[in-house]
């Protein structure tokens, strides 16, 4: 049997999704889980390697076994078998040929930056913290630039061992919402602004750090460093010098893939 | 000069607000950051002790200082000091006499109980997980029994020192919602039920555990091993052993503190 998993993890306590050596990484502490269930399983298979303190809200994962267990109960099982910053959310049974990574059509990611001069204390592993004022107007201008099929080679981090850098971004969304995370009517709103910009971005692939790098240059060019004149050149030259800064992990969320 | 702070931190790092010799604290770290900026400041009042994994979203503290630095210094000063954890919403010059406890006039405090099958991850620190069916309507009920001034000894864990248990609670509310911590509009609302179930207490004083065995009572009723008409003669017979199980601190948020 092949068992599609739907997961949810906060990443903050973790080395990235791949399993490795010496580290405590989502894919390691996941595969433990489900060998406890269904002792014969050798793998799972992600839909993307995240980077450590990345986060995923609908993670999809797969792996095969001939146990005989009722799938509704597979849920519960690799969950009391799991740390609570790791939770299944569905299982299913699904064709042997299904593929995690390889089926997986186009991602979602979102990422989550606090603009604001202090960071709630809650949003401290779920946002970036850039306290400077930013011109969204232009951040939203340079977006639509990124759009379309491209080669993303100046938005792609040394150690991209693919060499066809061309993906297709499908969409690139900036919001703004003034709210906090535990109530959106607590008086914290009035207090301290609590601005949280979401950046959801829909491709057919990602490269390497290619959410973050595009983040790192959005930012720069609300923050004026880059004008959104420069983004098309910046696109052509592929060159990954020219564009921004690497925003960091904690704010990236893969939201959803789509099979 | 006398000091008032304004802090919201989370608690799950820490050992309670009050200093403690052999355990990290919010009032140890908030004192030691103080005595960076402000070296002559012997101490820093909070306006009521928290316990470990309690957190705070408006917190009120002073302390004295002759110091002399603009005020509008202090708040960047003191977060440049202490960890991203515990910030420092605002700071004024108030009053000699002023005295974060001793001028409290009443506080108002939520508790958050995360009532899906499955708790979000990014909850995990910040919700108390409790998946099973809860009667919302007993529980509004039993909540107007406890509204008034009363002797609240049913609802004070031993250890309290105060010999005098009346006080009054001023509202009660308990309100469900059913988003995610990250995006109200993600998909994970589809996926995993997400219900958040907040109870918000105003009082003019709190024994010690009084919030969390209100909660852990109210939670017993919705759950039907404690009925409404059971919740009276549970406040006059003023025996903790009738009332429901205390819940869990790290759903708890000490929200606001009024003068």
């Amino acid at each position: 049997m092949n068992i599609k998993l739907t997961l949810s993890y906060d990443g903050t306590a973790y080395h990235g999704w791949q399993e490795q050596q010496n580290a405590v990484t989502v894919q390691g502490t996941l595969l433990a889980a489900i060998r406890n269930v269904m002792s014969d399983a050798s793998s799972v298979q992600g839909v993307s390697r995240t980077d450590a303190g990345v986060h995923a809200i609908l993670y999809t994962a797969n792996f095969c076994t001939e146990k005989v267990i009722p799938i509704e109960n597979i849920t519960k099982a690799l969950n009391s078998n799991l740390p609570l910053d790791i939770r299944v959310l569905n299982a299913e049974i699904v064709d042997d040929e299904f593929h995690a990574q390889f089926d997986c059509i186009n991602k979602t990611y979102i990422y989550r930056i606090s603009n604001s001069e202090i960071q709630c204390p809650f949003d401290k592993n779920y946002t970036w913290h850039f306290p400077y004022k930013l011109d969204f107007d232009k951040m939203q201008e340079a977006a639509k630039f990124i759009i379309g099929t491209k080669d993303f080679s100046a938005f792609c981090a040394s150690g991209e061992e693919r060499e066809d850098r061309v993906r297709t971004v499908n969409s690139l969304d900036i919001s703004m919402s003034r709210h906090s995370e535990l109530d959106s009517e607590s008086q914290i709103a009035g207090q301290a602004r609590n601005d949280i910009i979401t950046i959801e971005i829909n491709a057919d692939g990602f490269l390497y750090n290619m959410v973050r790098i595009i983040v790192g240059t959005l930012i720069e060019v609300g923050n004026g460093r880059i004008l959104v004149d420069e983004i098309q050149g910046i696109i052509e030259g592929k060159d990954r010098t020219k564009a921004g800064m690497t925003a960091p992990p904690h704010g990236l969320f893969l939201k959803e893939a789509f099979y």
